[in-house]
């Protein structure tokens, strides 16, 4: 282990920095460094965000969004599309969703996707969550947002039937050629997908 | 810009992820939403060990090292020789010294190296510090252990000039092959320097 060159204090910042996504011990000390040049403009804006995040984010008890609010911004936002319930696996996809602007509805956050390697079961997910509010009245379509891995489609499968009863319309998200994406690269999953779904130009 | 989905605190959070060194937008999101999972873990401690540190740390006023105390642990260490100073650019290049633990001496930080490029200029750097230091009795050697490039030599040179005067002895690194190093991957110069100083094995 590298002995400690700088008192405890920028030794523990340095030490929590590498436990981030994305920064290694190496990049740590680089970041600890940095943020300690720009104490005023970044450091302490940093913190305080990072305290205020800490003390205030709660996880939404309808969907499982994050947010400093239960029920968060987009569940108590009643402009949204009361008769769609959008399915995700993680808060990363409901944020990229959000980002596209594609969907005015609201979400349900799975936590996860069913993976019998990982252990992850039904009842490890917010499936129960998930038919309960399906079941609620107005409810129209649920769309399936998973990931297009094996396991995302798993888990869309054991979705599906879970919802079946309730008798609501169950989409899922195209499969094809993403936008700006050349054939070239593309897997032969993907463009039979593609050729399937063609659409009239 | 993408839209603000899941209020403003969050997204504070992750705008001020993405001005760390090495964070882009899409990977301050992936963090933000890691310390958020982290809450309890790592998001409240690293809120906490960067309030401290945007609190506590000074520049040391002797040798320009990053410390809780002023002067520096490093300066007040009594155990170091008092005859050597080590002259580097920057504090990451004496935490590099640091942790190779190859000299037990005190530092001095110039603060960046001379560049006509970017308009670098003898008083932007601590040389007349140095210079200071430099004279005190007991200093017998400075080791010039700045970058092997272009600007880290001119400064070398210039600040060798400005301590002439004191008749101490100044020193460099030495040049050659990287412990673990493949020939075939050395530039010339490199090499050239390994050959010129080849040891009696």
């Amino acid at each position: 282990m590298p002995q400690a060159v700088a008192g405890p204090e920028i030794e523990r910042l340095i030490q929590l920095l590498g436990r981030m996504p994305g920064l290694g011990p190496r990049s740590a000390r680089r970041a600890a460094l940095q943020l300690i040049k720009k104490r005023e403009t970044l450091l302490a804006p940093l913190a305080d965000a990072m305290r205020v995040a800490a003390e205030r984010i709660v996880v939404c008890s309808s969907c499982g969004n994050v947010d400093t609010r239960d029920p968060c911004t987009i569940c108590a936002d009643h402009s949204r599309d009361p008769t769609t319930l959008v399915v995700v696996e993680d808060v990363s996809d409901l944020w990229a969703l959000e980002r596209s602007g594609a969907v005015k509805a609201r979400y349900h956050v799975l936590g996860g996707v069913l993976s019998a390697l990982d252990g992850v079961r039904p009842e490890h997910l917010t499936i129960a969550r998930l038919v309960e509010r399906a079941s609620e009245p107005g409810v129209k379509e649920i769309i399936l947002a998973l990931n297009a891995t094996v396991d995302g489609q798993t888990t869309a499968h054991y979705v599906t039937e879970s919802l079946k009863p309730l008798g609501l319309t169950i989409t899922r998200l195209a499969h094809g050629v993403p936008v700006g994406g050349e054939l070239d690269y593309l897997d032969e999953g993907t463009l039979t997908a593609a050729i399937r779904s063609r659409t009239v130009f």
